[in-house]
């Protein structure tokens, strides 16, 4: 199959929609993708897996990363695309194919920006995190990743979402004595016990912390409560697990911290984690990025709210790991992520697209 | 096999232990009681299953129950039995062979008691109600049960347990709104609603009524907590079922009533319940009998602690369920039941059997 990536974008975005791309079924779209960066002799192209780095080695100052996932969630009826006035309808079509072809048309219809551009297209962004392309690079080929900037191009309105949120979840747990129900003051009751943990969840007051001139709001929530033996017994354990989702003025180590005092006197025990990423907006790249897409210097963009805080946690943080600055910008609303009737404008990749062009050209 | 019922009280407990009868296994222990129960003119018997009815006809005044369960929990390398001076250990000693022999003895050796008496010997008491051979019975022959007094000879180490507690179960549910835990504030969190139940449930003070003389205890304990999505989305339903031990002084409705004003603003759903039983102790045969086993009259009998409160739900309530008021009453003690190194005193079955007959012949 032959993609022609210097097409106009909005035909681009159609192209790749309309090419099934199913996490673990990237294989042929991966293919046409790499043939069409290929055909343009200013861009180094590595292939790893199903994942492909493509760059420019202009010895430009500054380095700067755009990455996007080629992978999508399955399909739910909604292909091939459908297109209706500006609207492109489609699986894909919003997360994130539309970001996507931005990239890919940037690679290959920008020989001389001035700053080094790595390209990044990856495999499994939508599965679980072991199979993901981007974190395997970042884990056995961090140097291609190298970078003073990065922009992640998942859906953000074209809005700039900054850095994102750490998430830590602890099973609490509470310890008491089993005993028959008909002489429960034989017993302790470990549900009862939850009381103290409850009264602390419903009084906490999370923290809106401004990070890089960024305001964040924390979060801290039971997830699962599980406890009990039979009907008849008063139970010796029980366990509330609490999600806490934290600001990137911390870290993981003192979330953790924080999540041990506020609950002392239970069992603490980890059962996930994921570091936090500082937008790093004050790096000179990042001020001219956040300028060409939204014609007003950082200081004004985040009083506009058109730079935001990235709550959920995502690929982001993978880039922070490699102490490479990261945000998520890109063409599509994100609440149309993963239904059934996503969609992207075609005018809004296309402004995406011109914003970008305007940055990597610029000084 | 042959059971001579009138051998000595106390090698007919080890008779009957080292004739296995684990519930639902129970044939060849009720076919050698049922030969020898019919060796006993004076009694009337009557099989069901692997449940027997032995019966005097002697046209008295009053009729009383003696019953007992033949069946046992599986064996824990507690068999044959193992004779230690006054001890016999192994299983099924305490619950219930020690009284199990008592009602068989006297049952063989009293042809001409001043009360007539049924003795009942039943299958499968230590298992799900349903297979109950009691209360099959009472279900299906509950001509064969009527009595106006009855005692479940269940181990309570000589002392007179009126009555029974009875139980309700109910689910109590919060609902709540689910969003990802990155922005939990869009959401309602279902396990945090569970707050004030927690409150309420620590605060409780349970009831300690008298009732017929008795003194009971009442109990409210959460059973079983559940609730819980996914570790990164805000739950939307938790459920804390709660356990409720309620007096004989109240009934089922009362009790499901109490809970649901108790849990007000909660879903309520009952899942399971069992009436309570009145002790009954004020009719003659039963002050008899209690001036019989423990020496005094009914009033100073309680305020000595000899005749207490039953709050676990026992087979004593299928004989409330019939009018018929009744006690448990048997050597061992209680808490042994069910332990691998079950054990009862022989001197104390000898000691029951000798104050039941003296009731038994007595006015």
């Amino acid at each position: 199959m032959d993609m022609d990536l210097s097409q106009d974008v909005t035909s681009l975005v159609r192209a790749l929609v309309d090419t099934p791309s199913e996490s673990g079924s990237e294989r042929a779209l991966t293919d046409a993708i790499e043939t069409g960066l290929r055909a343009h002799p200013h861009l180094e192209v590595v292939r790893d897996g199903d994942t492909l780095v493509a760059r420019t080695r202009l010895g430009r100052a500054e380095r700067v990363v755009l990455a996007g996932h080629i992978d999508t969630v399955p399909a739910n009826g909604n292909l091939p695309s459908r297109l209706d006035g500006d609207t492109l309808w489609g699986l894909g079509s919003c997360d994130m194919k539309g970001g996507l072809a931005v990239l890919l048309h940037l690679a290959a219809t920008l020989p001389e920006p001035t700053r080094d551009i790595t390209f990044v297209a990856y495999e499994c962004e939508e599965v679980s995190a072991d199979r993901n392309g981007l974190k395997r690079l970042a884990e056995t080929r961090a140097e291609l990743l190298a970078a003073d900037f990065a922009v992640l191009m998942e859906p953000t309105d074209g809005e700039v979402e900054g850095g994102c949120q750490g998430t830590i979840t602890v099973d609490v747990t509470a310890r008491g004595a089993r005993a028959h129900t008909a002489r429960a003051w034989m017993g302790e009751n470990a549900i009862h016990k939850m009381k103290p943990l409850l009264d602390l969840l419903n009084a906490y007051e999370p923290r809106r912390p401004v990070v890089d001139g960024i305001a964040y709001r924390e979060g801290l929530s039971a997830v699962f409560a599980s406890g009990g033996i039979a009907r008849n017994v008063v139970p010796d354990a029980c366990t509330i697990s609490v999600n806490y989702r934290y600001a990137p003025d911390s870290d993981l180590a003192k979330a953790e911290a924080h999540l041990r005092e506020l609950f002392d006197g239970y069992e603490v025990t980890v059962v996930d984690a994921s570091e936090a990423a500082r937008p790093g907006l004050h790096h000179p790249a990042a001020r001219a990025f956040v300028r060409s897409v939204t014609d007003v210097d950082l200081e004004q963009a985040v009083e506009l709210g058109k730079v935001r805080a990235k709550l959920g946690w995502t690929d982001v943080s993978l880039f922070s790991g490699l102490a490479v600055p990261a945000v998520n910008f890109g063409p599509g609303d994100p609440t149309l992520a993963h239904h059934k009737d996503e969609r992207v404008s075609l005018s809004s990749v296309a402004s995406c697209e011109k914003r970008l062009r305007s940055w990597l050209s610029g000084d």
